[in-house]
Formats: structure tokens, C-alpha cells, sequence
């Protein structure tokens, strides 16, 4: 395919994005396929020739779309929201053209200084200390990694790191292995999986802290876990605190935790995945208190700032801390500026080598919607999750179990895990809208995410009359509800 | 922006990013600026109110563009190519605007199952054992990472925990600490850095096993150094052969090291980041031999395939072994047909829980092109190699310092050290052309990487000449490089 040819079927896919993008809410946001519906539609091999632009667009709408999963669907209301807007996928668009691979400075300086420009900018819309940000002098920084979880690993990694020098330089004659073997991290019982993974990764002990009657780890409960260990002889190393957690979006008690972590000398990494889009408006900044404690931070704007995935943003306060845990140099990745001090190499910040010039993405969505426009939009997904709180709570058959602060609400038929298995069940075979549960201690919990960029005030009432009908159908159906839940499953 | 300014700042970017790879060769290779230029150029904030589209295209242009390195310009021959084509970059226009997330089967089919076909598709451009393709209902299968780095660490860290699993079967007292402490991993002297990180991040040693005299592993020296191990009582587990080394793209015996590795019982890992691509082709296919002894196997078709990054393709030969070691399943993350056995569910075969549709990009890519101009395109390279080397052994001065086997050409002038450094430093610093250097044992060398997808013998024989009136200025200039070298960097 050449230029020209490209002008013109660049052209047809983005008329066929716009048009997907406009008419979204008119196809089934989840699929209706089985597991294994795709492999009979397709070849068994690749072509040996071409085949045409024209047969791939058909096949498109013809064999993938129906397995697709809407996302950005305004009937979505499952995980948490993913990025979408277009002025992101323009920047993509302009990111794979560019193709470059922003390993070092030299590798392509736009895309390194680009990033820590924009690391900066959204740093300074969070109100982050100064020492996160490098244009105040801090010896700190921004840097655009994949997911949350890769922040959680890296994270763990550097503070495994850290704490290894120290006692090795306190008792010269210690092995890393022996001292691996002691460290402990911590995080609450609500925290999302991937530190559970980081902690098997790097082979270290993982705790975890029985949440408040809020789900929010206190500094209390911590306290105890670190005194009950010092005491076996361990050595506590790390903590994990959530802001909104992904179960129920809770909040870890930063501001407590964090100088117990300071006075301990532990290093606390905050993951606010999905919650960190919301501190750039004042109102919800408060949630974030506390940030000066901590050593690193991170979120996703590829979550809920507009920002397509990928595009996960991590601070550190100290980039040494990074870069030392991880630095390696190969005389093919030197060049001329590296000794002078002055240069970031992101490659000694994150566990691949190559990455893309994903900075372009936040620099288009800061601009083409202003700070404004985006506070707008997070405030707008907050309030439509009031809404639908209330109609909940308007309805004496179910309740609402957990706080709604941003845009997730918890809610539950009263009654039976089973009963809400059931209705969930239901939800879902419909096909209307989407949801996914989640567990909340013992109880069977459905989580109702504002996620898509389009949805409004009515796909929301439109959701809950659809779940209240359902329910009603569903306690009709008589007091046992494993009956109801074994007929839908058939 | 609604869909229809998208619609026309789609198309307008279509435009744009035509006529910049149309047009790239005009475009200094390498940028002018120096570290920092970017700032300045910038508001230290992001914008409270939107700007306008147009105001971030000029910024484009004029800020933007000066300090990116083109890494699709036919003047590039640094570090290996990045894959980029037309049909790929339509494919990422899709996979944005669908933006699915696509950690498990539920979260979208199709997103998950075209990835399992394409899989196959092209492990079986590559004729890999039946073991690897699902269609043949083999225990293994592929995955698409997001880079070779992540892959070395993943199989580094799947290994890792079989290994233990076995140690502690036989030997139930043993803690994880007592068995990783003596768990050693293995790699040539050539092979990459990512390597060493994935025995870092794994807290695991690595021994690097001298390369011969064409710098590939050989068995004879990986067994010595096994043997020593042993005797010494630790414990060999994982073995990393690389196909295509980075430094001059040489080949470990992989039919030598193969059956090595599993008559000891060690997980082998095959790295063939750039090399992998030109399997694809019979004439290259037996530089792979051996993979039938292979536990995982990896290669980068965004670097040489043409599609654009991130695609880094990873298949095993027992998806268990992946599974088992990160498998983690929380409520959200459940789904009706998990337990049916007959999904997958891709989160548990990657660090990241997060992963874009990027199979669409294989898809489209070995549709537009087929797979005879898959071939055509790796065919292309080796040849404009394959001239270049027979440019510099036609100029007496200068000398070839590795067997040109794929797209790379290591070369040097005869003579100091000094000498080459300042030959590279002289063709950077006049940034018509791009290069980088590695080292082979001692000495300093040149790497002429055979890069753009639009480069061509034109291209290749310009910077030859340049390069040869280069060494010529700088020979003239007397026997001591030193001084030419100073001059240079002033």
C-alpha cells in the first residue's frame, strides 16, 4: 500500500470509526457468540497474496464486530471505564506514523522531552509536591508506563532494591537471598490483584491489612502487621496504598498511613488507578492528601482522562530510586549526551526497552479539551453515578454497599448471594447493558461503573428500570431463587 | 470533538501522515536540537480552555517534528528497524476506536480469539512444531507481549517457578529463598541486556557463556559451565539462546544447545527479536532448527514484519507453565465460561493485566501483503545488506568484522579503536545518515542496519559513499584520530 492509496482508505477507516463511534449504543454492547466462534469463520493459514482492502473491511464488520465486547458503548457498566476520544486516536494515529522508539533521549528527543513535559502539566493538575516535578527542581518525575500493574512491580522492584543496599551496607555479610526472604509488603484486603502478582514476581512476602468498615486501610491495622513482624524477625519493606479500590472504589486513609510509612522507613507506593482522573478537580483533590509521603505514585489516564490505552502515569519522588534499581548500558544504546546528567533515558525507568510516543496522546487531550473540559467530563461520570445511587436507593428491595464517592456504585438486591447471582445472571443474558460483580467480605456485590464517554442520564434511568425489571421478574419467580438461577443458566 | 470534526480532523491527519512518510527522506535523519530544547517551547501548564486543532498540527510541525529521530527514513540504520506500514496503521486506527480491553475472553472474544489464530497463522509461517499452534491441539500457543524484554522475563520467571515446584516436590523442606539463591540462568556473551534485567527482576544469578569465534553459544561451553555449576551446588534452570544478537545479529547453535537443554532438564528460551521475522522465508527457516527442544520462543514482528510496535510474539510450548505461574482470579475478573477449560484468558499469560486488540495488526498486515510479500519485503533487506557489505569489502581500508547473515553489516576501518569513533562520530555529527556502534570483544564497531521500509539501493549506496568520503577526510587528516576526534566534538 502506498501514500495515495493509504490517502484513500485512510479516509474509508476513519468514516468507519466516526460511524462506529456515532452509533455505538445501537449494537449489542456484549457479544452473543460462544467460545471458539471465530476459528471456523477464518482461513486456517495466512494468505499467500494479497487480498483487498475491501474484503478485510467486510470481514471486520462481519466476523469481528459481532465478537467484539462494546466498551464504549453508553450500555457499558462493567470494570472501569476505558479511555476513548477522538482527539486521542488522532494522536495515535500520528504516534505510528512517527513510529519511533523513545528507549533514550537520543532515540528520539521529542518523545522523551514531550513526556516529561506532559508528566509535568498533568503533575501540576494533580497539585503534586514539587519534588515530583522535574520542572521545579525536584529530584523526582513523571514517566509514561503501560498499566498500573507494571507501576506496582517496578515500584516493588526499586524498594526491594533500596532495601537491600541498606542492610547489606548495615551487615556487609548478608545475601540478597536471605534478605529477600524477610522483606514483607503490605497492602489493604481490597487491593487489586496485581499486587498480589508483583509481590510473587519479586519474590517477597505479601500481606495484606483487614480493611475498616469503609474498606479503606487505616494506620492503625498497619501498625499492627508491622510491629507482629518486626517481632518474627522480618523485615517490612513496602506498602501498597489503593485510592479507589477496584471492588468498590474505597479509599486506603493516605493521610494516616503515610507518616507511619515516613516514620518507618518504608516505601509507599499509592496506586489510583482509576481514581487518580478525578483529583484534577478541587472537590475530589482532598482524596489525594497525604501524596507528600509518598515515593511513588500512579494512575491511568488511559482510564478515565480520555486518553486511549495505553497510558499509564507513575511518579517517583527520587528517579535514582528507579534508575539504579535497573540501569544497564549497552554501548548500542550509549550516545553523546548520556554522561552529562542533564538527559532522561526512560529506559531505566519501566522493564521493556522500546515504547511508543505515547506523550503525543495526554498532549492532544489536554489541549483539545482544556483542563475545564476534562473536569467537566469526570464530574459528569460522578454525577451520573449519584443518579443512579438514588434510584437505589428509591427502591426498598436493594441496597447500596459502599460509599459512592466517584463513579462506581455498589448495590445489591437484600437477600441471598444466590438471589444476586441470580439477577446479575440475568443482567447479563439480556444482553441490554453490562456489568460484572465483585465480592465485598461475604457478600455477592453488583458494580455499576459509569465507563463510556457518550452515556448519559438516560441509558443510566434506562439501565436501572431494565435491573428493577428484572429483579421484579426474579422475585416473582418465588422464594427460591436457585431455581430462577438454574433456569437462566440452562 | 464530535464525529464529525472528527471526520474531518481524520482526514486531515490521513493527510498529514501521508505526505510525512511520502516525503520522510527529505527530513533530517537525526534531530539538531539539544537536551532541553522542547520546554521553552511549551506553557508550563496545561491549557485551562481547549486550543484549537490547528494550533497543535502547526505545533506539530514546528516543534515537534526538529527533535524527532525518523526512524522511517532510508537514511536510518541504527539499532534494527521498527515495523511501519500503511495497513498496519489502519489496523491501529481500528483497534483504538473499538478500544477494548482484552484481559480475559469475556472482556471481548474476538479480541482474544483472532489473537489465538493469528498465532497459529504465523507460527505456522514459521513451521513451528505442532506443540506450539492450538489448531493442532498442541499444549501450547502464542501470545502477542508487548516487547522482547517482557518475554525473556516472563519465561525467566515461568521457569523459575517450575524449577521450584520440582525442588520442592522432591525436597518439601526447602523455603523458595534456599532455592533461589542457587537458581542460575544462562545466556552467550552477546546476548542482550534484557537479559541480565529479567535475572535482576527474577533475583536469580546469570552466568554468560563465552561466544566462538563467530559469536555464537556453542553447547561444548554452556555444558562446562553447567558442570562447574553443579559441582559447585547450584542450580542450572533456564537458558536463553539468542538467534540474531543485537550487537551483530549471529545465531547460538540452537541444534546444539537444544537437546543440551533438555536432556538437563532446563528451560530453553529462544530470543529472536529481529532475527525471527526472516523464518518466515525457507531459505532462513534453518537458522531455527532446533526449535522442537524450545519451551518458549519469541520474536518481534514490530521490528522486521511490518507491523507497527507493539507486537512482540511469544508462543510456548505448555501454556500451563505460563498460567501456573501468575494464574490469579479475582470476582470481577470471573466470567460464565472460565471453567469450562476450553478459554483463554490472556492476562494469565502476560505481567500487564491491560492489552490492547492488537492482532489486528497481524491481521491486516499478512492480508494486505501475503505472505509472498512478507517474504519480498525480508528478501529486500538481506539483499541491500548483502550490497552493502560488498561495498565496504571492495574498499581495502575498510574491514567486515561479523558474518552478514540477515539485514545487519558490522563493519569498521582497519585500525584503532579511536579511529572508528571518530569515523561514527563524523557521520552522526554530519546527520545525513544514522548509525550506532556495538562492541565485538574488544573492539569498536560499526552497525549499518538495514531499516525504512522504503530504503533502497539508491539509499544504501549514498550513505556508502558517504561514509567512504568520511573515512577519507579523516584518514587525510593524519595519524592521529585523536586530534580529529577532538576537532569533531568541539
Amino acid at each position: 500500500m502506498n501514500a495515495s492509496e493509504f490517502r484513500r482508505r485512510g479516509r474509508e477507516m476513519v468514516e468507519y470509526v466516526a460511524g462506529y463511534l456515532e452509533a455505538i449504543e445501537r449494537r449489542q454492547v456484549y457479544p452473543s457468540v460462544e467460545p471458539g466462534y471465530l476459528r471456523p469463520l477464518l482461513p486456517s493459514c495466512a494468505p499467500q497474496e494479497p487480498d483487498t482492502f475491501e474484503e478485510i473491511m467486510e470481514d471486520v464488520e462481519k466476523i469481528i464486530m459481532p465478537g467484539v465486547t462494546h466498551w464504549n458503548s453508553p450500555y457499558f457498566f462493567a470494570y472501569f471505564p476505558t479511555g476513548n476520544s477522538f482527539p486521542s486516536i488522532l494522536a495515535d494515529m500520528l504516534c505510528g506514523a512517527i513510529g519511533c522508539i523513545g528507549f533514550s533521549w537520543a532515540a528520539s528527543p521529542a518523545c522523551t522531552e514531550l513526556e516529561m513535559v506532559m508528566m509535568d502539566w498533568l503533575g501540576k493538575m494533580l497539585q503534586l509536591p514539587d519534588a515530583f516535578l522535574v520542572e521545579r527542581g525536584g529530584e523526582g518525575g513523571g514517566v509514561i508506563q503501560g498499566s498500573a500493574s507494571e507501576s506496582t512491580l517496578i515500584s516493588l522492584l526499586a524498594a526491594r532494591t533500596k532495601a537491600t543496599w541498606r542492610l547489606q551496607a548495615a551487615s556487609p555479610g548478608l545475601t540478597k537471598a536471605a534478605i529477600q526472604e524477610k522483606l514483607v509488603a503490605y497492602c489493604s484486603d481490597q487491593a487489586h490483584c496485581s499486587v498480589e502478582r508483583a509481590s510473587l514476581v519479586g519474590g517477597v512476602r505479601l500481606k495484606t491489612i483487614p480493611s475498616d468498615d469503609k474498606f479503606a486501610m487505616r494506620a492503625a491495622a498497619l501498625q499492627k502487621a508491622l510491629e507482629e513482624d518486626k517481632a518474627a524477625g522480618l523485615i517490612p519493606f513496602f506498602v501498597v496504598v489503593t485510592l479507589g479500590t477496584t471492588s468498590c472504589c474505597s479509599f486506603d486513609r493516605l493521610s494516616e498511613v503515610g507518616p507511619l510509612c515516613d516514620k518507618e522507613g518504608l516505601w509507599l507506593h499509592v496506586d489510583a488507578a482509576y481514581a487518580g482522573s478525578a483529583f484534577i478537580c478541587p472537590e475530589f483533590r482532598h482524596l489525594l492528601d497525604g501524596v507528600e509521603f509518598v515515593d511513588s505514585f500512579n494512575f491511568n489516564p488511559h482510564k478515565w482522562l480520555l486518553v486511549n490505552f495505553d497510558c499509564s502515569a507513575m511518579w517517583v519522588k527520587n528517579r535514582t530510586d528507579l534508575t539504579g534499581a535497573f540501569k544497564l548500558d549497552p554501548v548500542y544504546l550509549k550516545h553523546r549526551h548520556q554522561a552529562s546528567g542533564f538527559i532522561t533515558d526512560y529506559r531505566h525507568w519501566q522493564l521493556p526497552l522500546g515504547r511508543r510516543f505515547r506523550s503525543l496522546k495526554l498532549w492532544f487531550v489536554f489541549r483539545m479539551y482544556g483542563v475545564t473540559g476534562l473536569q467537566a467530563y469526570i464530574r459528569k461520570h460522578v454525577g451520573l453515578a449519584r443518579e443512579f445511587e438514588s434510584a437505589v436507593r428509591g427502591d426498598a428491595r436493594f441496597e447500596v454497599c459502599a460509599e459512592v464517592v466517584l463513579g462506581l456504585v455498589c448495590f445489591r438486591l437484600k437477600g441471598s448471594n444466590e438471589l444476586n447471582e441470580a439477577l446479575l445472571e440475568k443482567i447479563n443474558a439480556t444482553k441490554k447493558i453490562h456489568l460484572v460483580p465483585c465480592h465485598l467480605r461475604d457478600q455477592f456485590v453488583l458494580r455499576f461503573a459509569i465507563c463510556s464517554s457518550v452515556v448519559n442520564s438516560s441509558h443510566v434511568q434506562l439501565a436501572w428500570e431494565h435491573i428493577r425489571g428484572l429483579a421484579t421478574d426474579l422475585l416473582r419467580a418465588g422464594p427460591e431463587p436457585k431455581a430462577a438461577l438454574a433456569e437462566i443458566k440452562s
